[in-house]
């Protein structure tokens, strides 16, 4: 199928506009939208918040009033494929229908299997010309989770890992704080506030006491924090507890502290066990259930290493401080040992740049025949 | 200082000569020479080789055979300050002043102390001008192993690390081989081809049995193969002794190998004990009375922490290859276990490439205060 230069453009505006919901539109996706009419852009429009209007509506809406006469046999560019089913809003589909355009580009099809195609096929039942597929990448890229929730029923995972140059998150004896610099500590809260939530294990809550929230922001929405305890060693007191908004996964309440962690503002979550520790994918599959579209880890070696062990981590980003921290501190991977290196877990090298002092390394699993 | 656009062209294509030496031209330093008649390039020249016509004499020479007539009132461009001594040619100084030129240009004075600016007074006290320092960083980067030799008496030390993003050079069984892919390894190649010494250590010799020389190379000088072996464990039939050129440090020759090692083409050197072990820095110091300037370490966690530990790494050169390895892999440095952040190697980043799928990040120590 082919598209022309000014197609691109316009599919990169819409692209553009969809961003402006990274931070707010979940459990929605990120959708943009341009109305063109004889190469004039007559209506913008994004989707910036669940219950909000869709993004198409939002261009309509904007074209309707400044360019009422050119919505006619306009084209319509928008980065996911129109709704065609009743949600908290009307359906997209319709809307154009009725507005009378002669044209829809989607950058893609709707990730839900169940409902890819049908919006573009209401338009060509209506007569409408309808092509998908431009720009398709980047449009998957802005709504992984989305896309992740909706096809594998679990969100996307995104494992931020801060390390020295030999591979180190922290000392021996546990101490992990400040081994990158400002600019990729900053970073780093760009992925936590477009992700739905944060996931961490005990042990990082208990030797570095963080509060997981995202700071700096002009955005209201902080990310649900998630603790793994399987034991409930979580401390009423912790920071990640202050402000509520906090899951707390366990499995068994040995010292009894259900009612104080409830107290403490925490939601608890009993899940069943998986090699006697909280079964990861049970809780994916629950924060899917709870509209969780990505997720960003932050935590040491235990939680990254069960996660990679059963192939959870959908990307990595690795902060690379210049230090050294020697053979003896903290790894970043606690799996079972490799017999041959046939086992090794092979990643592809999604981008690489320099963030004040520190490297950042993108990588995603490549995954084995 | 000042210097002009055309001085800094003359002095890039100097540099670029000095780089024609950069395989063959050990023990001397690299150097390069342009010589320039009101804006016209009449000689070029550089030191190829220990015993061949300096950088300086070449040029003339140059000039000579092709614009005799204007030799005089020339302008000289050289990377290194011409020599003021008799060694195994005499001194290009002595040269420069009896061809008649009318100014010398030099990147960096004579890393020596002891001669540093001698050879400039000399052309100076004849009546030239003299200026030094003209892209001196660039000069002294092609020369860090004959500087380090002059000014501290031990070869530069380059290490260079292949690993996993995980910081992992290896398995916990010992295999290490094939972490990074073809480009990077082929990378390795240039260090190792510029190198006086391939340092080693006896634990990568029996778990890997590596060659340790430079490959698919039209040159002829093969790097000296160091191996640190403190208990002179090396097997006379390791490959590393093939085609000579291998020298052993020990320390005891416990099992009476010496003899059998030495009939295989090893040269023996016993060396004084620190802590039980090789004295690194004996070693390092005869390196440099050898006329080593740069050596490559490619060696394990044990020998890579012991040479940390000791400050005696100039240049990391790390290759991370798009892979995980686990927290129980082999880890790049063994050194004590760190008791605070503030104990921390810290280095500067020189550069990021990237190599096939994998990415080098070279490095420098920070001189701690």
């Amino acid at each position: 199928m082919m598209f022309t230069q000014a197609d691109h453009e316009y599919m990169s505006l819409a692209l553009r506009l969809a961003e402006q919901g990274l931070y707010t539109s979940t459990p929605n996706p990120r959708v943009g939208c341009v109305i063109v009419n004889h190469g004039q852009i007559i209506g913008q429009g994004a989707h910036l918040k669940a219950g909000e209007p869709h993004a198409e509506i939002m261009a309509l809406g904007d074209a309707q009033a400044n360019f009422p006469k050119l919505i006619q046999g306009a084209d319509v560019y928008v980065t996911l494929e129109p709704c065609s089913h009743f949600g908290r809003t009307p359906p997209c589909a319709d809307a154009l229908i009725k507005a009378g355009v002669k044209r829809v580009i989607a950058a893609m099809q709707d990730p839900n299997p169940q409902v890819a195609g049908s919006g573009l096929a209401r338009l060509k039942a209506a007569g409408l010309e309808v092509k998908h597929g431009l720009m398709e990448a980047q449009a998957r890229e802005l709504n992984v989770g989305f896309i992740s929730r909706m096809t594998n029923h679990r969100p996307f995972v995104r494992t931020k890992i801060a390390a020295s140059l030999d591979g180190k998150t922290g000392l021996a004896n546990g101490e992990s704080k400040w081994i990158t610099g400002e600019a990729a500590r900053q970073d780093v809260q760009h992925w936590r506030a477009r992700s739905c939530a944060i996931l961490t294990g005990i042990e990082t809550v208990l030797a570095d006491d963080p509060q997981m929230n995202v700071r700096h922001t002009s955005h209201a929405r902080q990310p649900l924090r998630v603790v793994v305890d399987s034991q409930l060693r979580l401390s009423p007191s912790a920071k990640i507890l202050a402000g509520g908004n906090t899951l707390v996964a366990y499995l068994r309440d040995a010292e009894n502290k259900a009612e104080a962690l409830t107290n403490a503002g925490a939601t608890l979550i009993k899940l069943q066990a998986s090699d006697g520790k909280v079964c990861l994918k049970q809780l994916l599959s629950h924060l899917a259930e709870y509209g969780i579209n990505e997720v960003t880890v932050e935590a040491g070696q235990t939680l990254n290493g069960a996660l990679l062990s059963l192939n959870l981590i959908d990307e990595f980003v690795f902060y690379y401080a210049p230090t050294l921290l020697g053979a003896d501190a903290r790894g970043m991977f606690a799996i079972p040992v490799l017999k041959n290196m046939e086992e090794k877990v092979q990643l592809s090298i999604l981008d690489v740049r320099q963030f004040g002092q520190d490297i950042r390394i993108r990588a995603k699993p490549i995954s084995k025949p």
